[in-house]
């Protein structure tokens, strides 16, 4: 399958799926909305720049999965208040389109075998996934 | 002053406050890094629609701090697994150039103005700041 008409099919597959589990199927409208997935990652050896840099070498491997409309990965800044988490070692900001291409990104091949691979680096992740219009009217 | 000038004023303070309290000032690097801010509100009166309406009002105000580069104003998704955190009422994430625009947007009167009139409404805020490149190569 070319490309274009397997991310289609993958499409429609995610469609399909959330149809018969998701109470979105109600909600139309909440299937144009774009999804934000951020992840936390901490690492069990804390300040290990060999486990580091191999989880820094996941994500980007990571970052190929082609339902990401836009992905950041970041660190903690300088920024310094009582209210801002900093403990944490990646972070990794995802835009999707909308939730079905995230269900899409969860289950893709890329995403499986990054977890394979990976996952054996972290103690935990921490997830906020939210939902809003894409431009603040 | 005229709107262009006046940025540019506001940069240079900006640079001028980093250079005398920031590590950053070494870093000149890190000036180049794109800044996420993101942050969760915990309302007082979680799930009354007349309080979120009011928050939502507020963070409408608040995306024309001219330094936000982007913004998204979110709510939890419906996804749901252990390691989701969904506990949150808005999500307010936003991109700048770089950490001397974030500086600027936390001591901008709009945002000031924001804390003042609305910071009533939150039991708590979860602040996350990462910056790293905007591109992933």
């Amino acid at each position: 399958m070319e490309d274009q008409s397997r991310r289609k099919f993958l499409q429609n597959a995610g469609l399909a799926t959330l149809a018969s589990v998701s109470p979105l199927a109600a909600e139309p409208e909440k299937v144009k909305e774009l999804f934000i997935h951020h992840v936390y990652f901490y690492l069990k050896n804390k300040n290990n720049a060999q486990d580091e840099a191999k989880l820094l070498e996941g994500l980007h491997k990571l970052a190929k999965v082609p339902t990401i409309e836009y992905v950041h990965i970041g660190t903690p800044a300088a920024t310094s208040r009582d209210v801002i988490v900093k403990d944490y070692t990646f972070s990794w900001m995802c835009f999707f389109k909308n939730i079905i291409e995230e269900e899409i990104y969860q289950t893709h091949p890329i995403h499986l075998d990054f977890i394979q691979e990976y996952s054996h680096l972290w103690e935990k992740v921490v997830v906020y996934d939210s939902i809003g219009p894409k431009k603040v009217s």
